[in-house]
C-alpha cells in the first residue's frame, strides 16, 4: 500500500469559508500535551468521536438541525478501549453521554435515588450510597479513578458540526506522528447538511402570520477522504454508518469504503443498533450480535485486533 | 372577566392530522392520580414545561430540528415552586435537566468527582462523598427526598413537538377542574415550525452526489389561544418569550399577550437570560435582574404572588 506523506492541508471551501472556532485554539495545548504523554508511554491511542453534531440556523442560535445520538456507543466504547490499554481522546457533543458517568446519566433512575441520608453519629446526617447500589457504584468509580490516575482519557467537547470538523482535523493532525499506532473511531453522528455562515440569519428567525420556513441546506464536505489522504494517512480509520433500511446497510458501508479508501466501516440499523453491528472491510463482512450485555464488549476487542494487524502491516511496508 | 365554560376541544388540523402519541395514554393515569392527590391536600398546582421540542424530519428519526434549551429555567423553577408549597407536574424534554439532579448533570464537573473510595474497615473499599461536597449534596438530597415523600413532583417526559402539544392538552384538561388554583408556567422552547406526517420521509433521507436538502416547514399551530379558551380557561397562564434582539423583546411580549389573552409573559434575551427577565402583563412591566445566585429565587415568588392575586380575582368574579 502506498503511503502518503503528511502534506499540508489543501485549501477547501469548508475550512476557508468557515472561521476556525475558538474551541480549536483553546483545546489545542491540552490535546498536544496529552498526546506527548502517551507517546512517551508507548501506548496505542484512539480518538473516539461521539454524539450528534448541530447545524445552527441562526448565528445567535435558537434553532438548529441535529442528528439523533445520545452518545452511548462512543461513551461505552471509550471505556472498553481504556480497559484494553488504549489512551482515549473522547471528542463528544456537549451534554452527550460520557464514559463512566454514563452509567448514571440519561437514566430512568435519577442518581440521587442511589443515595440516602443516615445518622452521622454526631447528631447530624451524612450522605451515603445505598447498600444495594454500592458494588456497582464502586466498580464504576474505581475504573474512573484509574483512568484519571493513569491519564488515559482526555475529554474534549464540541457543539456544532463546524466545531466538530475543525477539532477533528486538529486532533487527527496532532495524532499523525503516532503513525499506525493511532486509531480513529468515528462514532459521532455527523450531519450531512449544513447552512453556510453567509446564509445564516444573525438573529432568531421570526415566525409570524402562519408563514412557512423554507431551509435550503448545503452538503457537508466529505471529510473522510481528507482524513485518509492528508490529516492522518497512516492511522487506521473506522467510520460508522447508521441506516434505517436493512437493504441499504451493506451497500452503503461498501460505498463508503470505496469512496474514502479507509479500513473499516461499522454498519448498524437504528432500531437494532444495541444488539447488532456489521464490520465491513474490503475483503470481509462480519456480524456481531448480542442478546444481552454490552455489544461494545465484543466490538471493541475486534476493532483492536484489526488495528494491531493494520499496524503490523503498515510497519512492515515501510 | 368573562369565564369560558370548559367545552370540548374543537376539531383542529393539528390534533386531527397528527395521531395522538402513545405517551399520552401511558402518562394519563399517573397524571390523573397525581392531580387527585393534590386536590385532596388543597395544594396549589403548577405545570412547568421545560426543554426544547424536536421536529423529526423522518419517521424513523435520524435527523431533526430542535430548539436550544438545556432546561435550566424549568428545572430550577420547579424546585422553587415546590419550596413554596406547590405541587409540580414537570413536563420536560427527555434528557433535559431535572429538578435536584440538575445540580450534578450537564456540569463541567463529573459527579463522580464528588466521590471517593475509602477503607471500609473490613479489608474492602466503600464509596463516600468527599467532605468538601458533603454539605451541598446533603442539602440537595434532603429536598429531593422531601419532594418524593410529600409526593409534590410528577416528572413527565416528551421528545417531539407533537408529543409536547398532546401532553400539554391532556395535562391542562386534567388540571382544569382545579380552576384558578392551577398555574401553567410554559418554559419549554416550543418549535414554531414542524413537518406534518404526510411530508415526512419514512426512512433516513439519503445524501448523495453533493445534493442539497430543501426543507419546507409548516407553522406549528398557536396552542396558547386554545389553552386560554378551551383547555384550562380559569388557570393562570404564564408563557416565555426568548429573543436575541433587545428591540424586539417587549413588543413581542406585548403581541403575545394581545394575541392569546393570557396573564403573563416572561421575556428574556438569549445572552442575558440567566441574569435578567422582564415580566409583562396587560398593565405593567417589571424587570428582574440578579448579579449572582439564581434568578428563579426572585422570579418564582413574584409569579406566585401574581397567581395568588389571579386566584382571588377569579374567585370573587364567580
Amino acid at each position: 500500500m502506498a503511503l502518503h506523506d503528511r502534506i499540508s492541508d489543501p485549501p477547501t471551501d469548508f475550512f476557508t469559508d468557515n472561521k476556525s472556532p475558538d474551541s480549536v485554539h483553546i483545546w489545542n495545548p491540552q490535546i498536544t500535551s496529552f498526546i506527548a504523554t502517551q507517546v512517551a508511554k508507548h501506548r496505542p491511542m484512539v480518538l473516539v468521536t461521539s454524539g450528534g453534531t448541530i447545524v445552527p440556523l441562526e448565528k445567535n442560535t435558537v434553532r438548529f438541525l441535529d442528528n439523533f445520538s445520545a452518545g452511548t456507543r462512543g461513551a461505552c466504547s471509550a471505556e472498553h478501549f481504556i480497559r484494553n490499554g488504549y489512551a482515549v481522546i473522547f471528542l463528544h457533543r456537549q451534554f452527550s453521554l460520557l464514559p463512566y458517568s454514563r452509567h448514571y446519566s440519561h437514566s430512568t433512575h435519577c442518581f440521587l435515588d442511589f443515595m440516602d441520608l443516615e445518622d452521622d453519629g454526631a447528631g447530624g446526617l451524612r450522605t451515603v450510597i445505598l447498600a444495594q447500589y454500592e458494588e456497582e457504584m464502586r466498580s464504576v468509580l474505581k475504573e474512573y479513578k484509574r483512568a484519571k490516575q493513569e491519564n488515559s482519557l482526555l475529554v474534549v467537547s464540541f457543539i456544532t458540526v463546524t466545531e466538530y470538523l475543525f477539532l477533528l482535523r486538529d486532533i487527527a493532525q496532532c495524532m499523525a506522528p503516532l503513525g499506525s499506532n493511532a486509531l480513529l473511531y468515528l462514532a459521532a453522528a455527523v450531519s450531512d447538511f449544513h447552512l453556510p455562515p453567509d446564509k445564516m440569519s444573525l438573529h432568531k428567525i421570526q415566525s409570524h402570520g402562519g408563514r412557512r420556513l423554507v431551509l435550503d441546506l448545503e452538503p457537508v464536505p466529505k471529510f473522510l477522504r481528507k482524513l485518509v489522504e492528508h490529516w492522518a494517512p497512516q492511522a487506521m480509520i473506522v467510520s460508522f454508518k447508521l441506516e434505517t433500511e436493512e437493504r441499504l446497510l451493506i451497500p452503503k458501508c461498501r460505498a463508503a469504503l470505496k469512496s474514502y479508501g479507509h479500513q473499516l466501516v461499522i454498519g448498524n440499523l437504528l432500531d437494532r443498533r444495541k444488539y447488532e453491528v456489521i464490520l465491513v472491510q474490503q475483503d470481509s463482512e462480519r456480524w456481531i450480535r448480542v442478546s444481552d450485555g454490552e455489544l461494545e464488549d465484543i466490538l471493541v476487542p475486534e476493532v483492536i485486533e484489526r488495528h494491531k494487524r493494520w499496524a503490523v502491516k503498515m510497519k512492515s511496508s515501510i
